[in-house]
């Protein structure tokens, strides 16, 4: 039986294979995702993101444990969860795997992005679809909301949760702008530390400036992750949202919307890579960096050139 | 007398018109970054990237205090300081405008990233270009240690310097695995809480796994940026790092490596907004969505469709 046809029938042993080879960047693993992919689309994607110490992977245990007691079988993916410095995070990574390795209906998968420039939101897309066609019916991705391909894998799931955490200054708080409009659900964990509501309220009324493009009002939840507090009620309000969606044809919706990202992120990939090997391996790349180390030319007009000469 | 001519000038008022162009992806930027160019090159730049609340902008302020002391005019790009839920960094950013707004010797410039999807790193770019040709002797640029973009506009300074901070957990250190090979300096700063010594420590340990590729041995710096502490000492590495790239012609090598990645970002933007404009243009770029929301093919395939029709 070939990997595909295992991964269909949700061997745990394939799908992972299958990751390892989409990380590495295997070209063996695109025909298998071409012929994969008409299997996807059954998920529901949750997109999990906030700044590093929010409780993030706290809150995702949360959630898959509310939706395992549903019976819904879960895939979580954890994008960049390594820590260069301390080890630490890859060591919390070990121990939530070893917590759910008796349970077959919850699969976890790290993603770090050491070595793959520009291909992190490709490769985590990827993994999601390998997941739906495992069958899993929730996808959580979990994900630092900082840099522009994190936003965007949080943008493209259908229900995209928020975490703040209260008296932790100004700093730690910088979260992008554009976070705030693309959450669904807005989660200040650790609320039972001091401004929790205080954090909420700035959230709500920062809310109350934008409008709602989808006629769902995005809600604001406060939760104690490490002591479980909170987490059904957010569950809770997951189901509700995805309900909403699912009435509105916000599903189908937001589908497409994925569909042109992952789309567009693939052809820009793919595009560069090959313009670049052909400007490489005529020997004009080199050419071109020296002329314009020399300011004989500027970068905007040797792109130019490269397009004008390429036809496009 | 036109733009361009008054930024070579260092007339801040036209500089900064020219970067909101850039921000704002201006097309009449294009024309005057061109005739910029050839002015470009003079400037040392120095990257600075560390996770939220590792004390980034008061040690670049430091670092800057020191390097006017020495007499250098320096140019300031922080990007991504806002924060939606707080509004804390915007307003931390405009107090250190102003306590620098008399010195016209140092220019600040925010960059946000709202509504530029993938365009960061060019516009980052363009503004330290902007900023070269103004005359700035140093260009620091300070950003949030995580997502790629940021990474690698850290990586192409000359100097790149990696904060950390003792004794904030294992997730609040969690920097993207790769932060470590790029910096030229590491800084435990806050150091005189507990910890500093044993994450300095371990910074070392990791950095004799690492191999110096160019023969510059990194170093682990502790300073109390709040306090000044440390910092005449971190500008002193730089200008030592400045030397020894100067020696071994290692600072041509980093401006071709710069110039290496600013024309492929150039290129890949370039080209995904062209073809992508094409395939809108006569209505395939929707036939195709909807037929990979269909599940009638998959998004390999159809990015397969599209470049073998451009004859790429």
């Amino acid at each position: 039986m070939d990997l595909l046809q295992k991964i269909l029938q949700g061997d745990l042993r394939a799908t992972a294979r299958l990751m390892t080879m989409i990380e590495n960047g295997a070209p063996e693993s695109i025909p298998i995702l071409k012929s994969l992919y008409r299997h996807t689309g059954k998920a529901y994607v949750i997109g999990v993101t906030g700044p590093p110490g929010s409780g993030k992977s706290t809150l995702t245990d949360g959630i898959t444990e509310e939706l395992r007691l549903r019976g819904k079988t879960v895939g979580i993916v954890a994008v960049d969860p390594t820590s260069p410095f301390t080890g630490g995070a890859i060591l919390a990574d070990r121990i939530r795997m070893q917590r759910h390795s008796l349970d077959s209906g919850v699969f976890i998968r790290s993603m770090a992005t050491r070595g793959h420039l520009g291909g992190l939101a490709g490769a985590t897309n990827a993994v999601v679809d390998v997941l739906d066609a495992a069958g899993k019916d929730y996808i959580l991705i979990e994900t630092v909301g900082v840099g522009q391909d994190e936003i965007e894998v949080v943008r493209s799931a259908h229900t995209s949760i928020v975490v703040a955490i209260p008296g932790m200054g100004d700093d730690i708080q910088a979260i992008k702008a554009g976070v705030m409009e693309i959450g669904d659900l807005f989660v200040v964990n650790k609320a039972d530390r001091d401004g929790a509501d205080k954090t909420a309220m700035e959230i709500e009324m920062t809310l109350h400036l934008g409008k709602a493009t989808d006629g769902w009002r995005p809600r604001v939840l406060k939760t104690v992750a490490v002591k479980g507090e909170g987490v059904a009620q957010l569950t809770q309000a997951i189901l509700e949202h995805q309900a909403f969606l699912h009435q509105t044809d916000g599903r189908r919706q937001k589908g497409k919307d994925r569909i042109y990202w992952v789309f567009y992120e693939l052809l820009r990939e793919r595009l560069t890579t090959r313009l670049i090997e052909k400007v490489a391996s005529n020997g004009t790349l080199d050419a071109f960096i020296e002329r314009i180390a020399a300011r004989e030319t500027d970068p905007y007009s040797a792109v130019d050139e490269v397009l004008m000469k390429a036809g496009l």
